[in-house]
């Protein structure tokens, strides 16, 4: 039976570089390619890479969102590098919003652990998809599209654990976006009709400047 | 203000056809491509669409593996057509398992609602990934990978819901392929050096011929 | 000589099934797939399919935002179906502006033709990009971040030609996705944390309900 | 037992759509989409659409070139429809050869399996590679490079078989692109820099016009 | 005609970054991404990189199989790297077999050489598609479906070159990843339903342990 | 409000790995990978790096083809790398010609700023799609083509912008493909048709050897 464990060596010791299945990120490389990190050795790789506990943590809603966002994207999570494949905790206390937000690069499934969640989304044709989930529902957010998620379990709060088709979807936060960075008010009121005062009261509250 | 409008219009009524930010499946279609289904008219899209409650339906582990999956494929969910994702809801009651599997069009993200779940893949070098899981934990299986999940919470059930980096993953069940089919069993034992009498008795519980 | 052409009718005629190194969008099939178009037929393909005029018309920048988008998309333009790009024209005139939007599934490169744009683009590290492009500049804008263009050229006006990674980038302008459709004011409030008097007085504008 | 075929059910017939693990092309339903044919359904394949025995037949060599390319492209063999695969025979008869030519859609493997073949192919940075292979070699030539290969077995024919990265490699030969078709003479010239001289007597040659 | 190359200069030398067709895969830089190796500077690569003699020569099968597997993947033929091909050699002593195996990562398509090989796979829908192929006949596995190959040219060996959608594809054979590694027998026969005797038979000739 | 920042912090700093929506390239490590560039640190972009005034300054065209190509591809605009684009500047003075050639590596939209321009390609099918082009038309040319560009606006220059599906198009043009390098004439000859009067007048003129 040696000879099968011949076969096998020939295989895959034909040369020192081994196939690889996955590509766990080595984040630590200090280098980032546009498909992602490069792999940890594949030795080097054991099951503890493969699972993460950092979803079983609720996050902390003690906030003016009462709601907290987990990620566990390839940045924090890196065996999803190279995998299309990401995923992140929401906490939704009672009057709890993930603000209307978008992901740049991935589309999003979310499942409802418990709770109820309204959730809706906005297409290019301007036209409002909007569902309130209850426990085990599940629904899908296109790329690159505005969304948001409230609490509708009234007193109780909620939880969902959202799916990305890409280690790294990204995530822009509207308000964040518009309001808590130096973006000139002029240019800024410009490009969205927004009045001045609307302005001046967000970038105060965010903290955005210009 | 109507100038907006005529922009507005302009931009998406130059032609009669619409830009989509999605493909929600026509599954009547008759018309399957290798990029998935055609999509149905934006038009006749609604909100019903891009949820699915079929999840939060507990599968019936009343069977010999004291398991079930629900899949959320582009099948049963057409939404999810192009998207790069799917779901499933696996139920394990105590005793439970999924066999020994692999999905040949897709890596998968486990996800563990409630209970304990031993989880394992085998990779290409032959190694073993083994992991328990708890509630919130999560795990990947690269693509096409034998993998199987095994109820690790005593007298109590599991539930897990996966997600999937494509629409439409596949399943191969290793115990079907081999044993519930009319793969003639000189050829089955010559490529898995299977005894005889093993490949009878799983062939008669499972169905096989040949 | 005879022969060569042999040659060639055995590649290419064995079956009725022609080689297609193209796929003109048949926008009149009534399909589309997650890929694009159905194919017109190879033999109906004309060079009139691959040139398009309609980028040449200055649009008509008569409207509020002094401003209009020429779209060159696979709705306009079928032969760009399956090619991985796709075109539009920004007419600016004196004051004129592209509001803040974004383009869900495409990345965007701005060419200046003439005259002076001031561009930015805001990242989900929540970072401003601004520059002031002239004549003959170049700008990327990756996919999905929101992004605007706005005449710098004061009392004359600017043209540009943008192209998309994409046949269908969509675009999803930020002022009628919040303020032009349905979506209920308490639930965009809540997730914009815009003032009540702001969402109804842009939605008065632009014709939202709810 | 019948609980596994329960489960086994409850997978593949919740709906009446099967998942597909393959595409093979119905092409005939006078549809292309740019991923490639609609399928033909899955209850209808069978062993022989995914066995193909036409690269089994040589080629006829009795022409000018002394060779012949006999395609297993989609066209000719559907099964390879969405699987970024498909093959060619090569026949080179004594001073046989393939002349210059590209494939646009695909990079190429040719494996000798008999006889001796001087390849080569030409880089963007204008770089030739050159190699005589023998029996059992293999050469990859990268994606619309120019290429060629002529028989150098002296006396004897060769043999290879080529696969390609795609199901439609396409397959633009120099000559014929130049010269067999109603390409204005004077654009010819000016855009190759060949002689009046040269161009006349290939098109006279090869059947070209204009 | 210096102006010619004035402009080739202009276009490849304004900066110190050639333009690169291919990717020849630098396999000792410690580096893999998941698109693959980083590439070697291409004014070393040479033709002898894109040529590659060792599927002439062939595999040792006096072993318990009767047959061998002489890969050409990315490891052993770094030319392929970013191409989406790679390339074996099977040798098939009489009574030889590839046993049941998988193919994670690609699509594979099988030329017979010389012999008779009768090949199957099985799909998702667990259908068996067997044939026994002839010289110069080819068939097709799609990606991640269990399949093998058993020469069927009685005292004669047979000769398969095999070629993948990938520069990668991995393989994983059945036995080995069930019998040759620590996977502790009682989640070994609980997710396979083997019996005990069979598993422990089987480990203890291929040198399983748990 | 301090809250916000703290879910904002808790998204984006719970590793030190940021998440990235572009990936500028680092041109200068040394690495190229199949699918682009290394990206520079995100913290060390600027809006510098998406803007780019290179094709803003005319090609000199005082040369034999009276024409010059200026590239934005990823050697000279770092900021397109992983983006799926790049663009070129044609300058076609009177008289001027962009000779054949091809893209292997990118499918093309050209646009014309101002002038005429006749545009041609041939395509796998052997047929010549030919259009003389004014200022604002477009037009594509299919990926690994051969095409060309002929000023039309007899004592006028005229001007394009061509984008490109890649960053990366590579350019191979004909005559330097045949004619400027080590191709020995034998082979040349044999694999074009091409006299070898002519071959040698060619080589003279482009410096090619052999």
């Amino acid at each position: 039976m040696l000879h099968i464990f011949l076969l096998f060596s020939l295989i895959f010791t034909s040369t020192n570089v081994l196939a690889q299945d996955f590509c766990v990120a080595n984040t630590a490389s200090g280098i980032v390619t546009p498909s992602g990190y490069p792999c940890i050795m594949e030795a080097k790789v054991t099951s503890e890479d493969f699972a993460f506990s950092g979803l079983g943590v609720p996050g902390n809603t003690s906030n003016i969102i009462s709601a907290a966002v987990t990620p566990a994207f390839v940045g924090q999570y890196p065996a999803v590098n190279g995998l299309g494949l990401s995923a992140a905790r929401l906490d939704l206390a009672p009057g709890g919003v993930i603000p209307m937000h978008t992901h740049p690069g991935a589309n999003e499934l979310l499942y409802v652990v418990h709770g109820h969640i309204t959730c809706g989304f906005i297409s290019s044709a301007n036209k409002v998809y909007l569902k309130t989930l209850k426990r085990g529902d599940v629904m899908v957010f296109p790329q690159g599209l505005l969304h948001f998620q409230i609490n509708a379990a009234g007193k109780r709060p909620s939880l969902a654990i959202v799916t990305f088709s890409s280690p790294n979807p990204g995530l822009q936060i509207l308000d964040f976006a518009l309001f808590a960075n130096d973006l000139p008010s002029p240019l800024l009121e410009k490009s969205t009709f927004l009045d001045d005062a609307q302005v001046k009261k967000l970038k105060g509250v965010l903290g955005g400047t210009g």
